[in-house]
């Protein structure tokens, strides 16, 4: 937890920000897997966190502005919770820590709620990503489910605080990454052909429970990297495979890491495989090389499919101009997703929030195959933390679907391309923080270059 | 997944026991923990795994008595699904695996059900756990939350299939038990003065993925064992502690172990350490010999709980007749918790359909202190699997409460107790099937007595 002047501060900021109305913070519930009490690992909301601080279940709170109040909604422990689960600061001492100095119990917040409503007061929320949330508010407000309209005004104030990190949370999120380095680090090298890709999991894993933290989010580890978000951990490595790695460690406080490697089976890549890494790679630095303020992460999306593009037409798979193949789309059949996204508490920070404010500042995102997963476009600031990640893929069910309808057949080479239909997919990513004259990388180096990979092998 | 003749024969056992109606079987979708697309791990509802085996989300089936009709509600994979998450089999391919013809996309569910109910069909459907279950019944059944009303017959029908585990379904447990067991001996080899809580817990859970399973419930590793659901994982290990695991894995089909064992930070026990040990193995063991078909589990647990207040006795903790302690619930003090709980898809199996169908087949619960935890009482059968897991617990919670209101001051010795303050707990928990005539320990033997921890230290 930050000092209490810190959670006091981003409370001010957002009140003056708002002006009016009753801000209402849903915090997380426990969720149970199989039954009610087999729970999950508690997670608490990043909003709740980052303005009220205290991870624990069965919080609300709210900050009535036309008031002036701020309010944390729970119960205390029962004997029976102390002798389960242990004991606790109470809500009071808890609130204190975060400078809220008014607390209530948990059933009292439907009762002021409906009092501001009747006072004609305006109920501000963010949208309710988990179904518990959703319940709440059909329950406190009575709004049916299908009727629950986040504020807008609620989600930009946030945005416009979290999008900028302070030096307190870059510590907490180079914590995050180099934990999330050391995971990378040590299944680079114990990889063998023959193991389970659950074992390399088992090992990365641990890295980050050792260290005492938790992770961003489900380990990607896979011999089919061409499977953007693939989970299943059940394959053997075999010699010949590229071994995908995305994955990454959560602080305690809930700042997040996030980093990809790429690593060959066997202990050097083959030609064939550097030879689509190299694109990668050269990919990854051209984008790097671009971040700075002012930038549009447009453009460093756009600067970063092109080079891809000129990499797969020096080995025949892409032809005609690159930057008409990417301004068509083409190049999405290779790079079907963005280029990286903000990241903060939440891995894809805020994205509960929506990706067109965070990362379009309300301008409209484009429906195209592809340019439509990139999940950042606007300008770049001082202060934003995000990921590079490019990636270079071989995905055989669109290759089918695309040859099929002769798609961008002026840009792709489909008869070279059937060639590489084994080859799988390669992404490396780094987390960078935006400086005032460029971008700095944050936590420790991974191997990024083929070099660097065989070196840890 | 088994064979489809065993889904088929479950479903047609279960039909024969309602003999109407249609039942609704709710599949668990994934949950965001800080935003929707960043999921928990993928946890299947237990009862659809068990009549349906499709471990997806986005699954509903139902089983229409009335009609003889099974359907498996859901969606096929876009084009978007499958390059993010890979590709899977068809609903139709899923399906024939478990022997239901039928199938139809999910948003169908509603019309279904909505004619049931006009044509004057009951629809039963078992308690909602999962907030998103709640949503369910409220959007396709028009039940408001509160009054969402769970089938006591449906209930009784599963759990009366449920709590009779197969040939089948064992050797699943098995695999689940022996991962179990690695988990809690590496752990025991492993843990030293200075480390914290969570590095043992890296080692140990490292264990369970890299066999390829899963956890079925989160790790307890803790040197406050008297905390007895204690999740907190930050304290550094002190020679003189004692540390209590409770940990358990699960198997890619849901079967889970739970097993528990307290180990010294130093290599061997303390005097004072083994006397209060030796109490909870006599305990443990005076249980395990009284299991059999026909014995009331609640018979067996007042025994743990005599031969825990005599043990304590001969320490001068305790003073009085151990039955007259036991019945009047002295030994709460510390013994706070049940003997014991049945395990199968689910830790604590069937959790969520009511321990009083699960474990007391209807009949009502004691609602005495420590009683009232008893999971379950009823006269146990062959093919019950359950877990054996007495535990000693000195809770200063709870001793200074008790202490205050000189509660069973007959059977306390509040002064000798106070100098075991600060002594912690002790569980050791193992795995038993119910035979034809006694009781089999399921999975590998994790060392039980200070002689078997401290061979392994």
């Amino acid at each position: 937890m930050f000092s209490k002047e810190t959670y006091i501060q981003r409370r001010a900021l957002l009140k003056k920000a708002l002006g009016s109305g009753v801000l209402l913070f849903l915090g997380n519930d426990e969720y149970g897997l199989n039954y009610a009490d087999n729970t999950f690992r508690y997670r608490q909301d990043s909003t709740f966190l980052y303005y009220f601080g205290l991870s624990f279940s069965g919080l609300s709170a709210i900050i009535d502005i036309d008031e002036d109040k701020e309010v944390v909604f729970g119960d205390e422990l029962t004997i029976d919770h102390i002798v389960w689960m242990g004991t606790q600061p109470t809500i009071k001492e808890k609130s204190e820590l975060i400078g809220v100095e008014k607390t209530m119990p948990s059933d009292s917040i439907k009762e002021y709620l409906l009092k501001a409503q009747r006072k004609g007061q305006t109920i501000h929320y963010l949208p309710p990503y988990r179904a518990e949330h959703k319940l709440k508010l059909l329950e406190w407000l009575n709004v049916p489910v299908a009727q629950q309209q986040a504020s807008v005004d609620f989600i930009r104030a946030v945005v416009n605080q979290r999008n900028y990190k302070s030096a307190e949370e870059i510590l907490e999120i180079e914590k995050a990454c180099n934990i999330t380095a050391d995971m990378h680090i040590t299944a680079t090298k114990i990889l063998r052909p023959g193991m389970k890709e659950y074992e390399v999991v088992a090992a990365l894993e641990a890295v980050a429970t050792a260290a005492g933290g938790d992770l961003s989010f489900a380990t990607i580890a896979t011999v089919n990297g061409q499977t953007l978000h693939n989970h299943y951990h059940g394959n053997t490595v075999k010699s010949g495979d590229l071994f995908l790695i995305d994955a990454g460690a959560e602080t305690s406080m809930g700042y997040a890491g996030d980093m990809s490697s790429t690593i060959p089976a066997d202990r050097k890549f083959t030609t064939r495989q550097k030879e689509v890494y190299d694109i990668q790679v050269a990919s990854h630095l051209a984008a790097v090389s671009a971040l700075r303020p002012g930038v549009s992460f447009k453009d460093v999306y756009e600067l970063s499919a092109r080079v891809i593009c000129d990499g797969l037409k020096d080995l025949g798979i892409m032809k005609g101009d690159s930057s008409e193949a990417v301004q068509a789309g083409a190049h999405a059949m290779f790079f079907p997703c963005g280029l990286g996204h903000m990241m903060g508490m939440d891995v894809h920070d805020m994205e509960n929030l929506g990706e067109v404010w965070v990362g379009y500042n309300g301008q409209p995102k484009s429906t195209q195959f592809g340019r439509k997963s990139l999940r950042l476009a606007r300008p770049l600031e001082q202060g934003f933390v995000l990921t590079i990640e490019p990636g270079v893929y071989f995905i055989p069910e669109l290759i089918d679907l695309w040859k099929a309808e002769n798609k961008f057949a002026e840009f792709i080479n489909y008869e070279k391309l059937e060639t590489y239909k084994d080859f799988g997919g390669i992404r490396n990513e780094e987390d960078y923080l935006i400086t005032e004259t460029g971008a700095r990388r944050l936590g420790k180096k991974i191997p990024l270059t083929t070099d660097e990979v065989e070196e840890l092998r």
